[in-house]
């Protein structure tokens, strides 16, 4: 689930830093789909032994499916932004003039007259570097992404998934019967959600009962459909 | 998993559609996670009916999570967007002189002199909406999302993730016991992530067959550590 964009207005707007993301990424994930999948057994299964090795087999695979996805799409992300380098690079270099005219449409996009035109032309090119740097940002949209993001990202996410995993199925660990397992996990799953959407919403300035009731909706209709196709096939 | 931007450079870059990109969110997760839970299942368990109750119940619960999580990111994208639109057509005209600086600062960021920047801003500035708009694109680097994007979206990532998940799957309906059921399992699933990973990283102008060992890679990672795990706890 994509956030907005961190807001450059420090003063009034709540930002949210990567690792911020990262886990409310990995815990919605987390609290949600092992949540589900348990639930769906409990209808189908007698045995808790068997959900509880259903639900973590899952936390493993969901974690490391999420993690290393997370780690190879910002590896994928830096190596696009270096090859886009060098291809601003290469030309600016070799083919000036069809550079220029970009430079040139953007500038009357935004409203400036021919003559103001002419001029930022001259100036923002005269610069490589700076050129380069313009066309990146304005023409491509394309932010300088940090290296070291991505394996910390993938941890983060790995863990928050198996963290957002573990609660759900906790319930199944204390209980004699699937069924009442499932009671309790989902008591325990729909108050997390709620307060996870409540704080997710806050943190991402939507309105947070909203935010809170819709998380813990996604929660139980993933649980109902689970649950129900899940008793389904058993019968 | 989020993409590289689309590229504007139509005619020698291989751009993707939103609609391409849901399907590879999906197809990714759809084919890694179910494939894996499944393996994992497989060393614990006798009967291959649970496999696919379990496996059933996972793909139903991971293909309403994703595909509602991806609505309601969508929902959030555009509410956020005519958020910060709102707030900048209020700060234009309440505070026009704060924002002026704004627009003075990001030019002067791009390299242009004092004096042309007087001209651009005075330009730029002069009809509001114009004036937005560009606070919009290069101060907060927000494009206009499509409203009708969300619930299209949800649906594709849904459908993907569910059409993935099937695939290895299927073979657990083929076979006698879980473990026969495994080794079809995974012989089909492998290929269709190499060939998948393959395609992706093609669209995606990377090198594809990097692309097609990394998706193989994740996909036995994860069904590997599921099948140990799974088969840890239920010795």
């Amino acid at each position: 689930m994509a956030l907005p964009h961190p807001h450059p207005h420090p003063e009034d707007h709540l930002t949210s830093s990567a690792m911020l993301q990262d886990i409310v990424i990995g815990l919605s994930d987390g609290l949600t789909v092992p949540f589900a999948l348990a639930a769906g057994l409990s209808g189908a299964v007698q045995s808790s032994a068997l959900v509880i090795t259903a639900g973590l087999a899952e936390i493993v695979a969901g974690s490391i499916a999420m993690g290393l996805g997370g780690y190879l799409a910002g590896r994928t992300e830096v190596e696009h932004y270096e090859a886009e380098l060098a291809r601003e690079y290469r030309e600016v270099r070799e083919v000036p003039d069809v550079e220029r005219a970009e430079v040139r449409d953007l500038l009357a996009e935004i409203g400036l007259s021919e003559a103001t035109r002419e001029l930022a032309v001259q100036e923002l090119t005269a610069d490589p570097e700076q050129w380069v740097k313009f066309m990146m940002k304005y023409e491509l949209g394309l932010e300088k992404p940090d290296p070291r993001q991505a394996p910390k990202s993938a941890a983060t996410i790995s863990l928050a998934y198996a963290a957002g995993g573990l609660i759900p199925l906790s319930a199944y660990f204390f209980t004699a019967t699937p069924s009442q397992g499932l009671l309790w996990s989902a008591l325990i799953t729909l108050v997390c959600l709620l307060i996870f959407g409540y704080l997710k919403s806050r943190l991402t300035g939507q309105p947070p009962v909203a935010g809170a009731l819709k998380m813990a909706g996604i929660g139980a209709l993933a649980a109902g459909a689970a649950f129900f196709v899940a008793r389904l096939i058993s019968e």
